[in-house]
């Protein structure tokens, strides 16, 4: 899928895109996960109290906070303001979003009666509020937006425990006790991402990143067998569009392969595998990542070291340089945007250097 | 280090001694980690309300929960029961463990000024009650007794941090933002720990594990520089007794091979690494793993199919049974005997069929 190291660079699409697609790019772009978020004193003025749940619902409101960071860094990204419960919320599964909790539900999924809570998402009717904030996004960005969705693991995680977990007991006894009802229920989960996907790319959405956050739980095995499936539902759906499709979990060094398999145009890396092995290990796959998040609570000349190491390994082409899991609340913007200044400054690709010659 | 295929058993040793060495033996060991503690009714019944720190000062209590499980189970080893901030809470550092909480320090280590309240462990005097219960034990049990100690790392989190933490972003702020001051504490704290595992195995704790439970919160590059040397000091300190060091911390897949690097003679893992991956990863060490904990909250076939793919996966040769992490309070202790009783009856070591013929 990649084109001949001497390809001309097509500077009619983004480098975000290009770089997606492990095309030549003439510098490394850079976004970072959960950038708007409450480490911006402009999200804190806006935001209010509450649930994200009902921010969301405001168009106006999430395509301020969406734009938010894409105007103070000057990222090459932006990414919708939403959360990954969104659509499971919409069909009425009883979902609420805890401030300093997560996502919280009434009646967690225990038995194959659950299922008929989980219809289908109609997502002009379900989430009208969703596409209206991807299509008032379109018209005032000039860089492209970043649809989301939940995969099926994680979103079946917090159906299935009621709560965030740190052990995922519930999930798992489920998906081993009963493989029959896992698998329709991640196949329910499946079509909900799949259809609230499409419905943010037909709404001007430029690329979309599946969240599968916490199936680094997952031995390689339980993986393969009970996630990869649903999984390659929603992404091989989406491929149809054409955008390119980012794929994400925190701890998913054993994975990173599958997730890549699953239907990955670009595979997202925590900060704990190095770019360059993390590469070797996605065949072929554009790579994000993977700065720690926790770097940029150091001093500054610790952070600029570890951006250039990160761009150093990244390689130059296929990379999308990002956080190796979301912004920290408590992290200083001024940090953030010494960052993207210096991989907008050093992050110049090899692959376009390739292409100059 | 591993005798040659055909070397004779050493029936004198245990099981679990000879399979720390990675010695022939003629069934697999196992024991749990956290066999001890809430998953069990004979635990809960004289434990009592309050701090595990004053549960741990009680010599006759301390060791009747150690045999608890030896007794119901019929496990392989003992693990004493004790808590990785026993030794700081020892010198006076202000440490309580909350119960639903974790390690919680009055005043976290912030500055050098710190250093000074991290004085050396004067094991007999400061500790008396952790080694009354190693000779108790000694007496009483019939298997090896495991001490352990916390890893530099895992310790100094929890000092830094003042409370379990998920991202660890004071302490990656310390390492890194002042590289004198981590080394001086880290070292401190090998220093700590080292004395206690020293004194353990002098009362006549039979093994010891060094628990770095959340160094797999690091890239591989942090823990070569920050955490590799002062485990080493653990480890390398603790050969000179000639009893087999265990090393674990949990997430650690990119690790593994540093672990080892380190000075164990076993490198626990968790259940995302396959055990047959893993041993290619830690240098002809023996591995100790690696039933994912959660699945013993599921139906008894599927523990008894994971239990089964485990020992497969182990090879037979230098494997010491265990789960990937601790018990989960709410297992169901007939889930853990049919567990040690299918590794008894199946666990036929590869080594000893190869031994016999």
């Amino acid at each position: 899928m990649a084109p001949a190291p001497d390809a001309p660079i097509d500077r009619t699409a983004s480098h975000f895109l290009r770089a997606c697609r492990g095309e030549p790019v003439e510098r490394i772009p850079v976004w970072f996960m959960r950038q708007a978020g409450r480490s911006l004193p402009e999200y804190r003025a806006v935001r209010g109290e509450g649930s994200i749940l009902q921010a969301i619902k405001d168009p106006e409101l999430s395509a301020t906070i969406t734009r938010q960071p894409v105007e103070r860094y000057g990222v090459d990204a932006a990414i919708l303001y939403s959360d990954i419960v969104v659509p499971a919320e919409a069909i009425g599964f009883g979902v609420d979003v805890v401030p300093g909790v997560g996502p919280v539900i009434a009646e967690p999924f225990a038995s194959a009666a659950d299922l008929g809570r989980l219809r289908p998402l109609d997502p002009e009717a379900d989430t009208p509020y969703v596409l209206d904030t991807v299509r008032l996004l379109v018209e005032q960005l000039d860089v492209p937006l970043i649809g989301f969705a939940g995969a099926p693991f994680t979103v079946a995680s917090y159906l299935i425990e009621g709560r965030p977990s740190r052990t995922y007991a519930k999930t798992k006894a489920l998906m081993h006790g009963d493989p029959a009802l896992w698998a329709k229920l991640v196949d329910a989960l499946a079509d909900l991402a799949l259809a609230s996907l499409r419905s943010q790319v037909a709404a001007g959405a430029s690329a979309v990143q599946l969240f599968d956050s916490w199936a680094g739980a997952l031995s390689p095995d339980d993986y393969r067998r009970f996630v990869l499936p649903a999984s390659a539902k929603v992404l091989e759906g989406i491929g149809e569009t054409g955008v390119p499709r980012i794929h994400f979990g925190v701890g998913t060094g054993e994975l990173l392969g599958l997730l890549g398999e699953a239907g990955a145009d670009v595979v997202g890396v925590d900060w704990r595998v190095p770019l360059d092995v993390a590469r070797a290990r996605v065949g072929g796959r554009a790579v994000q990542g993977n700065l720690d998040p926790a770097l940029c609570l150091a001093p500054l000349p610790v952070v600029e070291a570890a951006t250039r190491e990160v761009l150093r390994r990244g390689g130059g082409v296929g990379h999308v340089f990002n956080l190796g899991h979301g912004v920290l609340p408590e992290t200083d913007p001024a940090v953030l945007e010494r960052v993207v200044a210096l991989v907008h400054d050093e992050g110049v690709a090899l692959g376009a250097e390739g292409a100059a010659t």
